[in-house]
């Protein structure tokens, strides 16, 4: 079997089978295939596809090339959830609590990462105490025990795609849908997880700005899961905005800790109760989302979902009275108001532009060893289809610098005022299995 | 400027400047740009296609990228050939000495390359004493003086071609029409000649086989070089079978001087004198090709064209008496006829079946190392349309093993006899300015 032969035959637009599949992904994981025909490769996958055979194919070799997290000491059936990333998201924090909260074991995996603000776990670390740095017996315990726990990922998960990933990012490849589709799945599948669901975003802050690439990617991904053997479903969900008011670390604990507590934060609540009545009903706890979302807000007024998150907090050394009193978390010095410029109503916000707001405050990292601040963030004051009057705050900046400039400029570059009321995005497009 | 934006430019269908191929052409030559990026590039183009000032552009860098040979001391207005390659190729033996006795100069550069027989230089060298090693200086005086020299390519003609073209063969990208045409012209533009006549083979035996192919690869490689500001036309010629009767080194000298002798075989004739007077109206010696064509002829009748031959072949420490005496060029020691298993009428003849069966006998290379053996070759007895008995030869092996058993299968295999008659190829397709 030559690589050669195998660009030329997906060039020409046909169907690679397993065999070849695994044939590029083993020789370029071990250095035997060159990058040049690697990324010669893509650009054809870029252009001619591949089927859901070959992208199931693609990640399960990319699976095989690495560690696979054995998670078969926990008990019962481990549902994951996986968000293709947007800003102020932080139902995973909602989620975990409020599905183990009845009795389903959550087993996370997560990273830390680049970006605007941090990653799960360094969110998690605004909390006095908490660490991920837990043996494997101690993730396996705590799950067992508490239903949920987060560890950081370690071992080599994938090696070739972040290897494939790296390349991609280079020559212009990283926007062909099965190749995203199969390095996320690829990663999630070497987690271990018996389930899984997505939360794909779609909008002007997501990586698939329009409703029907968010749907591709979503549908790719669904037949990868399913094809290897993983009950897979996907929320299509609305990303024109921020998700909820807060962007950072410590306020997007908070502003999570206050959703089990009963607010009310539409978005947030909604997009939280969907995905996790999704995660309920693949673990097999109930026959459909209906039934699992009445135990779920059930289960978040009787207090055990908050309940829940304070128990998994403490359990991995966390400042539980932290969780009890919220103003404990890690506070700013300043609280600079974004006032309006004119007044009307608010038309767009620039999700990223927010997220890079709040980098230039010190929540995320623009290089590996940038350190994060987990006290600095964003409270938005105003979401799309709000009335707003001049000079009303449109966001609350929560720095520890006293003049914030360029994030007061970033913040206000990133809303669009107008005379015209536009109604409040839709949050859940759709779910597909 | 980023390589990586270029790849996206051009994969999403855009057009790029000669600013930005520079840039690409510059920085992939000099190491600056990975193969990875320029594989994916190459990929790319392949779908997306470069339009002619793009390939003009693109061809106009790689000549830059390196030497080029300055002809100015020769007088006059030279016009170079180039063919796209085909079995029994002997064009250039013809119209060389053939142009030159009209006064015009060709100053041709060759290789000697792999191949089924050698390149134009290695077929020369079946002539005793024959050298193309031979100094800039007495070349320039040579064509000055003769109006036809050949000389070894030396230099580093258009280095990023070469580096490309090694990358393109390995990463399935050497069929994009953009490429292989400025591929071609960039190595005639950096050679200095003032005009170019280009021979496209189509059919079977060429490396486009269909009509419509080479049509576009003409059309490609005429806009670049008028485009570049050199006088270009294109004869597409068919290569459904070898050309003439004679395949190998020595015997294809032999047919070429029979022919500038008045030999009539139809189809070389035919060629050699439309490139000629093609050529002969691009040096501008006359305004119609027909005019050219009666001069031409009259050069063969008159002797002039086969003395020029000798002339040309003296001026280069060549014995001009194997030029007379014909039998006096190398000679195979075995003369093996391959005889029809059946009879009827021939259907078609494989030409690179040919060619391979040629190489066997020793007359090309298969590595760079190999030795030519110039006595060797093959004589076709019957071509397309000719009718066959059974047991009558279809070639005659010039060997020097006794039972060249490879070649005669590759041989037999090449031929399809069939009870109907096929009329013989079409050659001349077309001609594109």
């Amino acid at each position: 079997m030559r690589m050669y032969d195998i660009i030329v035959k997906k060039r020409e637009g046909n169907i690679l089978n397993e065999e070849e599949i695994r044939f590029f992904i083993n020789g370029y994981t071990n250095g035997e295939i060159p990058d040049y025909q690697a990324s010669a490769l893509a650009m054809a996958i870029y252009f001619q596809g591949m089927n859901g055979k070959e992208t199931a194919a693609l990640t399960q070799a990319m699976v095989d090339s690495g560690e696979k997290i054995d998670l078969s000491d926990i008990e019962g059936h481990i549902v994951d959830k996986h968000s293709t990333g947007g800003v102020g998201d932080k139902v995973t924090f909602i989620i975990g609590p409020l599905v183990a909260s009845l009795g389903i074991p959550v087993a996370k995996m997560s990273g830390r990462g680049l970006g605007h603000t941090g990653g799960t776990i360094d969110k998690l670390e605004a909390i006095e105490g908490f660490t991920t740095e837990i043996t494997k017996e101690e993730f396996v315990r705590n799950v067992n025990t508490h239903k949920l726990a987060v560890a950081g990922q370690t071992g080599n998960l994938a090696p070739a795609d972040k290897k494939l990933y790296a390349l991609r990012d280079v020559t212009g490849t990283v926007n062909a849908l099965s190749l995203i589709a199969s390095s996320i799945m690829s990663k999630k599948l070497a987690s271990g997880a018996d389930s899984i669901v997505l939360d794909v975003k779609t909008g002007s802050g997501a990586f698939m700005k329009t409703l029907e690439d968010s749907e591709a990617l979503a549908r790719e991904m669904v037949t990868i899961g399913n094809e290897l053997g993983k009950n897979t479903v996907a929320v299509i969900s609305d990303m024109n905005q921020p998700l909820g008011f807060e962007v950072g670390n410590a306020n997007e604990i908070k502003e999570a800790a206050e959703i089990l507590k009963g607010s009310d934060v539409k978005d947030l609540r909604e997009l939280s109760l969907e995905i996790a009545s999704q995660m309920s009903v693949l673990a097999g706890a109930f026959d459909k989302p209906e039934a699992a979302r009445e135990a779920l807000e059930e289960n978040i007024s009787n207090g055990k979902a908050h309940a829940k998150l304070k128990e998994f907090i403490e359990a991995q050394h966390g400042a539980g009275e932290m969780i009890d009193d919220l103003s404990k978390l890690p506070q700013a010095e300043y609280h600079v108001e974004v006032p309006a410029e004119t007044g009307g109503y608010v038309n767009e916000i620039d999700a990223e532009s927010i997220g890079v707001a709040a980098m230039y405050l010190g929540a995320g990292r623009q290089t590996k060893d940038d350190k994060i601040d987990h006290s600095v963030g964003i409270t938005l004051k105003k979401k799309i289809g709000d009335k707003v009057e001049e000079g009303e705050p449109l966001v609350v900046l929560h720095s520890n610098m006293k003049e914030p400039e360029d994030s007061v400029e970033k913040v206000k570059k990133a809303y669009t005022i107008t005379s015209d009321k536009k109604e409040a995005p839709t949050l859940l497009h759709n779910i597909i299995k």
